[in-house]
């Protein structure tokens, strides 16, 4: 950030009076511009109980890898509503009865997950524009080494852990950073 | 949003390339800016089980009403640092065993309110600056028509009515636009 949204001026990176840390900072309007953590929300869409379904990200980051239909919380929509709407955006699939079930801090990227269980309504799916593939898996044939995201995989372990029992106690864990690795 | 944080330019509300809702993008340097629901974060400080810690607020809005410590999660922490922090600040308490344990949406004004469940560490608290005063409160002395916002009326409604049974489900719930009252 270079310049008041608000005026047009150029901002100062400093500890605004009667705060504890610095801001963005507008020299001529004097306005603080915030910065806070983004919310993605997602589901786990499960199919008669046993099956999970993925979506082949079209996209970068992690192109060509596999993930849980997630993305950016909008504003004016609940997170229930951000959950769905990703599922229906990424993978024309409709989900209910949705459950809260992870939640992942990301404090090095300034994001927190939150992944809700659903019940996908029926087979009518499809790839989402922002995905190349969309299908069904069952825990054996989970793609565990082309998981798009550690918040994904961590979530399809505690899944198909929980499953087991039947019991899905909400979970909220802080995620370290992701090593690199190559496709 | 007037102008472009990047480069300063005039910034247009218009649907992206791409997208499907319109954003602030910089006609200039094709900057888009998005913005996106902010998380408040807080606690429920317990003493001994039974006594909960409340503050009454030096700050609008809502000053002079009674509130849980809660404010916006900052980039860099995790859900659980900035209740504590929250905690810290505004109420000078420690708390240890934090526990998830009510979710709000309010889509009407962006935010997603969050408060874990905390044992306070000791009667080592005080106003912190956004407070006037801080204070434990049994059930029976909560100042219910003096609470600052539904989100901590629903909080502590929840709290004593799940304390009888001993057992504390994680909520979410959205809450509606609240209704203007005169102090």
């Amino acid at each position: 950030m270079k310049f008041c949204n608000r005026c047009g001026s150029t901002v100062s990176w400093q500890v605004p009076d009667g705060d504890n840390r610095p801001r963005h900072v507008c020299l001529e309007c004097e306005t603080v511009h915030y910065e806070n953590p983004r919310i993605v929300a997602g589901c786990v869409p499960v199919w008669q109980h046993e099956q999970v379904l993925l979506c082949r990200r079209a996209i970068e980051p992690r192109l060509g890898y596999w993930t849980l239909p997630a993305g950016f919380m909008e504003n004016g929509e609940t997170l229930q509503q951000a959950a769905e709407r990703e599922t229906f955006e990424e993978a024309c699939a409709r989900v209910r009865d949705l459950q809260l079930y992870t939640l992942f801090d990301l404090p090095h990227i300034n994001q927190v997950y939150m992944f809700f269980r659903a019940e996908l309504a029926d087979l009518d799916f499809a790839a989402g524009s922002e995905s190349l593939e969309v299908r069904l898996f069952r825990q054996a044939e989970i793609p565990w080494p082309e998981l798009a995201f550690p918040t994904v995989g961590r979530t399809l372990e505690c899944f198909f852990a929980d499953k087991q029992e039947q019991v899905f106690p909400i979970r909220n864990e802080a995620l370290t950073p992701m090593v690199k690795s190559t496709p």
